[in-house]
């Protein structure tokens, strides 16, 4: 057998006990993490600067190394977030159906974990105890597979975990860490059927791809987002501004970030010209078609058609002029990721018809689609945004990391 | 592009068309097909009979056979069929939850159809129907990839519903069948990412070991059943004697059959003789452990261990003497297919232990498993029974055909 899949088998013998465990337990649990990663804070805090002086020697990003450092506040908001997942309701054993069939059979719909889930993720070192306290609140065991940048904070932020689940009462191999960060250990992660029930990837599209690719257990995509807002005629132009510039700057790097403004012809000269000041605080590129740069002029470069497909995580945005409501679906239809997609009308008939029409995880009538994730939604927490329709759509939260089983009770019955 | 691509295309087409098609008009083509069908049914026989004729020049098995061939019986069967589909209710549009959030956004998770459904079966031609008229009923389009051994049949079912879906008001690209049964036609469909939301293989193990290991794409694994009865100490023996002989003789061909019998040790000398005249109507071959064979005696063969893992599908039934419901607990986890696992028990405590720590996808007390069917549970139909804990699990109707999308609607919110 090898290292991954002793692992496995022993995350498999732990979920039994999990998919067990009540709501206390699960909880006391998750109370003596979060206890344990402030009461070792300085040990997590060397181990991260362990990785954070390799990612210097390696000429790592500025941006990617910030989302690499730990701190004190960051360890504080770690344990945060656990007290908050304590206090949500536990989504397993509950019923979602129950009824009596007429052979006198009680058939109920239980509410059960998934089993096993792995997560491969890249730098960031707080997804390691979010994800996992997501999946154990959830009655699942994990497999955290992180990046090489991070191992030396995962690695101490697993020991941690693992120590204080014993002492919460719960089976240490419900969270564990894969040693190895070779891209050959993730290839074989994603073909562990007999110990995995679901696999989650979290991050760019590189990951993902190569997850569908190589992957034979089940998989739930996440993350994409090439979204797009639509300002239609008509429709409210300082609402539009509003929505656009949030949508592309208050986070540009988050999957629910826009990327392309499709602006429908009769009022694109009266809008983009509006656009512009509320972009230039941020230094906004843009990228137009012939007809949007033939308003902005100057403002902005030329867009390619491979814009169009392009998620920049940036403070770039596309710009295309369409005619109307049909060229704006059939654009995003094309090009988007069916990640999240919004329009601004003042038109009933036509926000209706976007919503209905448009397939995507989120679609928005005026608002951001900046607000696609698991705490605006009112799910209290969230592993991801999945962007396949199978299974789990948007925000993934507990409910989302359980499956079922029918429970049948008779009392003889034969068929 | 290749001939399965443009399928896929045109498959993607017809289903933006199909997701907002309101449930009178599916309805009306399904009605469309039924009235085809029985018009059209000289045509349907002369074409199985084309089928029939290979089958006998390659030596087909009797029952596959049997598994093949149509006649007007079993044509007036899928035109019935249609209409009880007609009569369930649409799971599209349905609001699964709303709510207004705090900063005045409306959100919305409504039921929405999946897309694009591919289907490789194998050689049932009244599959063909059923799975194309249960995708389209939750809005869905369905690619089908049928085994060569019914082309023939395949081939006008096909014809004529994609004739009768135009005439009924619907694309007729709704419903497609991959002409080519090769292996490779087969692979290729895996693949295809760009134009297929989820994969349903329907078969024995081998087609979906090769889903399994071959898609891309994302699929929902269904059938293998590797079924339990456990006789527990103190149950009512003659109740454990109509259930065992109930799940293994009834239909042994079906994923829901038993496999395999467990009997506690105290009460394996009381109940395997008792067991044994009520297999032997149909001539059941018994496959047991020394334990048992030492009671059975000559009523039964030695198992190997192979026979723990197998599902026989016939008239074969594995027997072991296990010590207590622990024994029958780990003996089920081990072997298991997660399929349906019930226990004959007199006792409260047992029953509940089976039903929290058996992990598939029914569990039952004092029934037979013969019951884990759509019809059975209520779900008026059935696409396949999962055996897989993504998106669904056991039987898949209307509302496992399909997904939700989040629909959020505001008045310029930002965030």
């Amino acid at each position: 057998m090898s290292a991954l899949e002793i692992q496995g088998q022993k995350a498999r013998a732990a979920s039994a006990i999990l998919a067990v465990a009540d709501t206390a337990r699960k909880n006391s649990a998750l109370a003596a993490i979060a206890e344990a990663l402030l009461a070792q804070k300085t040990e997590i805090l060397a181990a991260n600067s362990e990785d954070m002086q390799r990612a210097k020697e390696n000429d790592m990003r500025e941006s990617l190394r910030d989302r690499l450092a730990l701190n004190e506040s960051r360890i504080k908001a770690m344990a945060d977030g656990l007290q908050q997942l304590i206090e949500l309701p536990d989504p397993v054993g509950e019923a979602v159906s129950m009824a009596k069939r007429p052979n006198g059979l009680t058939i109920a719909r239980l509410r059960v974990p998934l089993g096993v889930i792995a997560i491969i993720f890249e730098a960031r070192p707080n997804v390691t105890v979010d994800a996992a306290a997501l999946c154990l609140k959830a009655g699942n065991a994990v497999i955290l597979r992180g990046g090489k940048e991070a191992i030396s904070s995962n690695t101490a932020l697993v020991r941690i975990m693992r120590a204080a689940l014993k002492k919460g009462g719960l089976p240490e191999d419900s969270v564990a860490l894969v040693a190895d960060t070779s891209r050959e250990s993730a290839r074989e992660l994603m073909r562990l059927n007999d110990y995995i029930d679901v696999l989650i990837p979290r991050g760019g599209a590189g990951l993902i791809r190569s997850v569908v690719e190589n992957a034979t257990v089940p998989v739930i995509e996440t993350g994409v987002g090439n979204c797009h807002v639509y300002v239609d005629e008509g429709a409210d132009l300082e609402m539009g501004v509003s929505i656009v510039a949030n949508a592309k700057c208050s986070r540009p790097s988050v999957c629910n970030a826009a990327e392309t403004l499709l602006v429908a012809r009769p009022i694109a000269a009266d809008f983009l010209p509006l656009l512009i000041p509320a972009l230039a605080a941020s230094h906004v590129e843009l990228r137009a078609d012939a007809e949007a740069k033939a308003i902005l002029g100057k403002a902005a470069l030329d867009a390619t058609e491979e814009d169009w497909a392009t998620e920049y995580n940036d403070f770039i945005l596309a710009v295309k002029v369409v005619a109307d409501l049909d060229e704006a679906l059939s654009h995003i239809a094309r090009y988007g990721t069916r990640h999240s997609e919004a329009i601004v009308t003042a038109d009933y008939a036509r926000s209706q018809r976007f919503l209905a029409e448009v397939d995507a995880a989120a679609v928005y009538v005026n608002a951001s689609t900046r607000f696609t994730d698991g705490g605006e939604f009112g799910l209290g927490a969230e592993i991801g945004i999945s962007t396949q329709k199978m299974h789990a759509r948007g925000p993934m939260a507990l409910k989302e990391l359980c499956s079922y089983k029918y429970i049948v009770k008779g009392d003889g019955q034969i068929r």
